[in-house]
């Protein structure tokens, strides 16, 4: 029995969860907000079950992370902070230097800090959060668990861009996709839950929260995903545009007068579902104003819809056929209007379902038929419970 | 019976072929190369069948029109100009002005150049072009014939990008797609040769030359194609890069201290098969590398497939279903290995072939099974008869 910590660190944030390992039971969970700005917001899930709510001032990660422990203890949830025994640590980018989850030691660190380069807006994020839990519990091991580990298993033809080659070796310019923590639980929690061994199952994973992927999981292992270089690529999102022609880039600078980084910034920021809808980034808002006759709204749900249908399409190609079809994360688990969207006119390719076993949120559930030779599955993600397992696996608890 | 001209100009040459229509016989052919430049090239089909290559000074369009008609005359191909009909002349980009073929006067004209705005590089050659014509043959009906027109069908879901909304009204930018008269050609002939109407047909069409789009065409309407604001986007082409994370430009840009036209004309010119292989743009020399152990060679020959072949899984998803898989163009007509890289693993979704079926070149072929629910043809593309019948069409010949 050993308590684990999983961790995932933001600029202003930082997000935790204490589990009981191997059980597995999460004893508590919580999030820290504003760091470094007035009235930083910490909350926490107390044994009770009600949420402990404080507004104070929280100047760093390393203040948040001693607020944290010194919270545990008072609230009776560990007795001493000796009952820890490790922390995991999502890290966004481990390029193709990690296709693992791996314990930390400065080497590490130094390679996760030079792969910033890469994800400018969350390594240093991450290196923050793995820092701010040393300098508190120096002598507790730590594990990094990369979104792109995962996907590591693609092979070059999924991975390379038609670029100049040199831009590969030179730059690391390729397909890294993202999401690999979630696609990994996900597509596993489907093996078990059809009853057959991952390495005969072809899957086609979708991970839809306000950023989404999708990937191709063949024997278990990730051979194509709709990310790539960044998480811009792929389907459109909340608020990130996803494929695009190239060459629009510079054209709406001229159009605009925007420089290359401005115009990026709205592919990242203003694009995507807020950008066709002019609403919100949110798929409950856009719905609500398509039921109440907004056109713009309506086709942007279509678009969004549309894009991930052809990539399941797509997809299934790719492993010549799909055994299960999986959706996950805020909009997969919850939203079933738009599930109902991707999957119509699936049925050439052996997908049957109905609008009643679809009526499903939040809540693992199979939503095919029971006769459908495609499987389609609802399973919440649960990227933490992957972060304490790695914890258990790679240090000596 | 009537004689008809079919032209296609680029800023330095014109390709052109004469129909005695409505037989849709082709009495002669030709190209000249090197417009403006020393050494310019007139090659033109003589009645015996031998080519007729003049190399001389052909300072501009309007000279190389005169040449081509005198030709016609000298050659006896004509006896004399008067039994020239109607011009039909190949147009880049129809914007979202034109869905159709359209008999050219000053104001079509004046549109055609407005919409430079969108093809620099072609529609400025194409007007030139136009003008050259109507200078020599000032009285004899002229039309232009849209790369773009066919591509008008497709609905917003699949024209929009998710950028924000104004760029689509402000700026027209949104997906036109090109090849439209190819994929409208072979898509036509297709359903001949199924012996079925088009109305009922959901048929995918692979235009694979130098440039290369696939497209959605359901019922004789195209309703998605991978070409987007340019012919730069959608699957990987000879020099074209297609498809990238839409960030990677100004990481680009940052990396090499190119400017983001420089970047754009890396990925126009040097990316695609020639930016992987190192090697050629041209997939028979790549395959023969690739024969010898070049692996960056067969990496490229894999990216191109792997790329094909999921559209295809993409747009028979967007059918939902699909009845016939067309290859069209040099490499669709032609490749025998890259068309079985492409087909391999399809069977999931009803498209049975074998390797003898499929061991045909540059001809007219059914190479599925005869029992395969999908059929895949080969169709040699004619856009030029394309644009001899719109002018039969639109003039009153």
């Amino acid at each position: 029995m050993s308590k684990v910590i999983a961790i995932n660190a933001g600029s202003s944030s930082l997000k935790f969860q204490l589990f009981d390992m191997p059980k597995e039971e999460v004893l508590t969970k919580g999030l820290v907000e504003r760091i470094g700005l007035s009235d930083s917001v910490f909350s926490m899930l107390t044994p009770a079950g009600s949420t402990d709510k404080e507004v104070t001032n929280i100047p760093d990660h390393a203040v948040a992370v001693q607020m944290l422990l010194s919270k545990l203890v008072s609230k009776g949830i560990v007795a001493s902070l000796d009952e820890i025994d490790g922390i995991g640590h999502r890290v966004v980018h481990g390029g193709e230097a990690f296709n693992d989850s791996v314990l930390i030691d400065e080497a590490i660190l130094a390679q996760i800090e030079e792969l910033s380069e890469l994800a400018p807006l969350h390594n240093p994020a991450n290196v923050t959060g793995i820092r701010a839990f040393q300098n508190v519990l120096p002598n507790i091991p730590s594990i990094a668990v990369f979104d792109t580990a995962f996907h590591q298993t693609m092979p070059e033809k999924s991975f390379l861009y038609s670029l100049p080659y040199e831009y590969y070796t030179k730059y690391g310019i390729r397909k890294y996709g993202f999401h690999g923590t979630s696609h990994k639980y996900v597509t596993e929690r489907a093996a078990q839950l059809l009853g057959r061994p991952i390495e005969h199952l072809r899957l086609i994973s979708c991970h839809l929260g306000n950023g989404a992927s999708i990937a191709a999981i063949d024997g278990g292992k990730s051979i194509d995903t709709s990310m790539g270089f960044t998480p811009l690529a792929g389907v459109p999102m909340g608020t990130r545009s996803g494929n695009i022609d190239p060459a629009l880039m510079p054209f709406i600078m001229e159009k605009t007068g925007q420089t290359a980084d401005e115009v990026l910034d709205i592919l990242n920021k203003k694009s995507g579902m807020l950008g066709i809808s002019g609403l919100s980034s949110d798929l409950r808002d856009i719905t609500k104003a398509a039921d109440e006759g907004n056109e713009r709204a309506e086709i942007a749900l279509e678009v969004f819809a549309n894009s991930i249908h052809k990539y399941i399409g797509s997809y299934a190609a790719r492993m010549s056929g799909v055994d299960a079809i999986i959706f996950t994360a805020g909009i997969g688990e919850n939203d079933i209007a738009s599930r109902a969207r991707i999957l119509r006119g699936l049925e050439f390719m052996g997908v049957y379902w109905d609008s009643s076993l679809n009526n499903v949120r939040g809540q693992e559930a199979l939503i095919s038929y029971p006769h459908s030779p495609v499987k389609v599955i609802v399973i919440p993600t649960n990227e933490e419970v992957m972060i304490a397992r790695d914890v258990l696996r790679l240090t000596a608890i």
